[in-house]
């Protein structure tokens, strides 16, 4: 039996500041620090190993990851990072304040365009300082796979190529995974691994710093998922699927 | 013109305690990871750039780059990790006093083992709870290719092995690199870089924490090594080349 976990990163201090960020590259705060050594005893403390690890580009994805492995011991292991893990993009919404954002469109648009699969925000124009192609972390995209902004299909789509490419073969060579990523890119793996209707995935939310464990059949099917805490297993349904933080 | 940039680790705990390491893997100390901030922060300020790191698989290394890698906001490179990166393996001297070791065997001949290119320390024993081979880390590893003890000719062999297939090819590429390693891997490749005689390098020590450029032309022939600070360029020396810490 095959145990997958994901971890969303620790509190950034865009979530501290309810601030939409996307591709912005926001540090952890000190809570988001203490969530990940947490996150790293949890899963240490319930005899986790791993064999390799992926990541985003983004620092409070990675530094959530370093600071795991530290706890756990691990951190000799081969770590992959790519921009197909990162954060939904959320196009020119992205620095702005999201009760503003709220009370100039209206809550229903804010919800629509942050839940949302199929809607995307307002794009980024390419003169945008926030327009980043030309950052050498993103060199190896072409300009035309560089996002203005994403929709949660959009983010699924790069999420899954790099999942079917490069993670799967892996986890079936029986290597053990760990994913730090981010709330969208993870819920996009939820929908995919569950099949999650495009109507039951609004209100599901993945909270920060806490490691989500996927069982999986060889086929990599899965067979049932859990948070997990210092005393073992968190079912999944005891964390409400709606807090949109 | 090229810029290669090493630099050993930060303070350790036993380079505290005066103790042999070798492939013991212990941590930094506060002063150690004071002097990887540092590092960063001097690296940041003389306008470098990363596009690759290559570090070992103990943690003393590891955490000194992630620390520099942190201080120059490059967090996203690529890492490699690998063993051939690892300090000299010291054998049966591991964890060793070395005051204590002098004085039992002569200040002599615990030169001899220090810095002798040819003369290794006692080997230790398989059945000895200090031998690794079954660590995950080193799986990739046969079970002759772990080393029980280690001359510098060893460790260059080694070092060599992966500088000419992973990072050679990589710089060739025009790839801006850093290496993250140990004093007498980095002494390997100095001795290598510089064609330094065997008599020339044993008293030629790497202090902690100090980036050391090399120039390189095309071909990777050396132009000139300095080592880098806040102001800038510190003659190599300038450094006193006998300080064996």
């Amino acid at each position: 039996m095959i145990k997958l976990v994901l971890i969303r990163h620790g509190q950034s201090i865009w979530n501290l500041e309810n601030r939409f960020t996307g591709w912005t590259d926001v540090d952890l705060t000190d809570s988001g620090l203490e969530e990940a050594r947490n996150a790293g005893i949890i899963l240490r403390k319930n005899g986790y190993e791993f064999d390799i690890a992926f990541t985003s580009v983004l620092k409070r994805a990675i530094r959530t990851l370093w600071i795991v492995l530290r706890s756990m011991d691990l951190m000799w292991i081969p770590i992959y990072k790519t921009w197909r893990l990162n954060e939904r993009h959320y196009g020119a919404l992205q620095g702005l304040n999201k009760s503003e954002t709220a009370a100039k469109y209206g809550d229903e648009q804010v919800h629509i365009w942050r839940r949302s699969v199929d809607v995307r925000p307002p794009a980024l124009e390419k003169s945008d300082s926030r327009y980043e192609a030309n950052n050498p972390k993103y060199r190896e995209l072409n300009e035309d796979e560089f996002p203005l902004t994403e929709n949660l299909d959009d983010t699924e789509k790069r999420v899954l190529k790099y999942w079917h490419e490069s993670i799967v073969p892996l986890i079936k060579a029986n290597k053990k995974v760990i994913i730090s990523a981010h709330g969208n890119t993870i819920r996009a793996l939820v929908r995919y691994l569950d099949s999650v209707p495009s109507d039951g995935i609004a209100d599901l939310n993945i909270p920060t710093g806490i490691p989500l464990v996927y069982e999986l059949n060889d086929d990599l099917s899965p067979i049932r998922h859990y948070y997990l805490g210092l005393e073992g297993e968190i079912p999944a349904e005891s964390i409400p699927r709606n807090i949109i933080k």
